[in-house]
């Protein structure tokens, strides 16, 4: 087992970089906070006696040597990004994992047959830079770089000159490494393991997704002095599309969700009816029909409201992945960890998105979750207890050794 | 007849100071651009020869000398400050004209029997600090001044300090000065007068007004991997709420006006469920029966709305006035000098809050409004001619000088 502890103390010590407002953290990717965290990372790796590797997304690669130089490595690790106002787990969690297993393996004097590499993903919240997963998604082929580097943020930054400017853009070519398989641990941050008292979720798939962007587009007009039947107004074009999009998740049950998580208006004046309103919308779904459907159901919706009330409209969409299916010789190993280890466990679907999900493209990849309290994450009260994150370390620790050989 | 092109000339200068993005102005309330402002218009009015008083709440008010020293003056004017993206004339052309109203006696050697003074009132907007029309309603002892000092804006500056930051605090007693009458000329904002061909309203009535500001408390969560039945999601709250506003304005047709301005949802993070919003409700009428109306049946639906959400709700009032009734002998003075000079006109009832409505209260009050295009205001396009604004103005001269006698 390894020593759960340890990881504790360091998933608190992580915590106190980008500290937010109330008890969790807000370490969005590539700002300094960010920085401040890959640096406090790459020195607890390098005491573990890693090495560093660092590719042009500034994914960072921190290496345990195996017996067998030429054997692929076996990858572990998540991401140390969270939301602007996140929790301390969302991702940080499967890093320290990670880590705590080089750890472990260094006081037990282990050698594993492949090396271990510890990974820190890029961007994977994908608040401040949509996409979400987006290093895991140039690695995996299925985003160009150049055009990783042109998203830009709230205030017209872009991905590449921020990586840049924190000082973490490497040399590596991003997806030349080869990889023998790829594990990883995350925080379910649903409330399912919880519920059924689970410590441990095998996770055999994970949920498709669609993020869509919608402008509407009306005209400022003064609140008292227009009438109604001359108003253009954007904004209660969203709030007919927001709804729209909580009646078409509902409408897809079971096993399907959809909400609005940016909402903006402008000018955002008290008296100024809305002339422009811009909005995000996230569906997802474990079956790629009800995914589709979803979305073709939204757009035909969308576009008969903008065009009931004289709105403009335009949709982009601004992230996609296909529902997965993690390698299944890897879920019996993550299941058979759990079992020797005499943890209670279920089969689970991630209701997020991961890296995992698109290094699963690439590489044989499977994840192990450990509960959340109340299911609650994406918010700085996300908690865990010490001890669902030593069993979900323990597994992860299992089938890693398994994975890598001894 | 003013100079009309003087007056242009004039509105011009000043729409140079706090430029908008679109044309138009970002002249907010006690800014340093209204400080700007406020000096070319006080440079204006000395070089017309008047004297210059300033009181607590930053109101300017420039005298011309009358004949009679006992003579209660007449007053005339309206507001500099602009929305966000805002206009070039809405509320400046009022203020100006009163000018082209003392540069035009002095070019015509006339002495009035009563002084005339010319007012800009601080924050009539009310966008950055609610409510609208402040510092009149302090004047007309509808508001404590140390309750408008508090005023906060987004950023959680008081108006107080603001004002005095700016330097533009004076020292004169608020409503201490005493006026025989009050006049106002302004843009319609609306599209009435232009849609039947008129150059000149004749406001006989005023709409009343009830600003509310909502918070709704829901729980925020991750948009993947929470079931749909287990959200608290303010977002969507919001979004029934704006329906609701709209659905009760048009149950009230015709003669109601109702809309959300402005829309905030926090963290406002693509895959973060809503877990609070913030917005602000805009009910009007001229008809009391109905703005009692509207607003009892929003607080109700509202409530309701929250509670089969599991949301919590607050509704706080942040400005209120009742329907207004203008003073019947200016009223008839207006629509005399708009026959005299031979041009078209009609009644109207003012759709937006103005000074007017406050100061209505203490003085007998009366306004005149010009066509503007397409009834366009709080927007950067919003447009007049020149003939528009030099027959408002002139319609605004005769019934001053009237008012005020020779
Ligand atoms: N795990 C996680 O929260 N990832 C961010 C992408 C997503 O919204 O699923
Ligand atoms: N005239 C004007 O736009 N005043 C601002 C207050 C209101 O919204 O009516």
């Amino acid at each position: 087992k390894i020593d759960g502890s340890r990881l504790w103390d360091s998933l608190m010590e992580m915590a106190k970089i980008g500290p937010g407002v109330a008890g969790g953290n807000n370490r969005q990717t590539v700002t300094d906070a960010d920085s401040e965290g890959r640096h406090l990372f790459q020195k607890w790796c390098e005491a573990a006696g890693c090495t560093m590797g660092l590719d042009q997304m500034g994914t960072m690669f921190a290496r345990r040597e195996g017996t067998d130089p030429d054997a692929l490595p076996v990858y572990v690790g998540s991401h140390l990004d969270t939301q602007p106002t996140g929790g301390k787990y969302d991702g940080v969690l499967g890093v320290l994992a990670g880590l705590e297993i080089l750890r472990s393996l260094n006081d037990l004097n282990i050698k594993t047959k492949r090396p271990i590499v510890v990974t820190n993903w890029t961007n994977e919240e994908g608040t401040r830079f949509a996409p979400a997963m987006l290093a895991s998604g140039v690695f995996a082929g299925m985003h160009e770089q150049d055009w990783a580097y042109a998203r830009t943020d709230a205030e017209g930054k872009t991905f590449g000159a921020e990586l840049e400017r924190i000082g973490w853009k490497g040399d590596e070519p991003v997806g030349a490494r080869k990889m023998h398989a790829f594990l990883e641990l995350h925080i379910e941050q649903g409330p399912i393991l919880e519920a059924e008292g689970k410590d441990i979720g095998v996770v055999t798939h994970g949920q498709g997704l669609w993020w869509l962007e919608v402008t509407l587009t009306g005209k400022d007009a003064h609140t008292g002095s227009t009438p109604m039947n001359m108003r253009v107004n954007a904004g209660l074009g969203m709030a007919r599309i927001m709804e729209a999009v909580h009646t078409i998740a509902m409408d897809h049950q079971p096993a399907a969700v959809g909400a609005v998580g940016q909402a903006n208006v402008y000018p955002n004046s008290r008296n100024v009816i809305p002339g422009k309103a811009v909005f995000t919308i996230d569906f997802r779904s474990p079956d790629l029909a009800k995914l589709t459907s979803m979305r073709e159901r939204l757009e035909a919706e969308a576009a008969e409201i903008a065009e009931g009330l004289g709105l403009g409209i335009s949709i982009e969409p601004v992230g996609h992945f296909d529902p997965v299916t993690f390698d299944p010789d890897l879920v019996t190993t993550v299941r058979a960890a759990a079992e020797r280890l005499g943890y209670s466990h279920m089969d689970i679907v991630s209701g997020a998105g991961h890296d995992a999900c698109w290094i699963n493209r690439v590489a044989p990849t499977v994840m192990v979750m450990c509960p959340c309290v109340d299911g609650l994450s994406h918010n700085e009260a996300e908690e865990i207890t010490p001890e669902w994150a030593a069993k979900g370390a323990d597994v992860l620790f299992h089938a890693v050794v398994e994975t890598a050989g001894i």
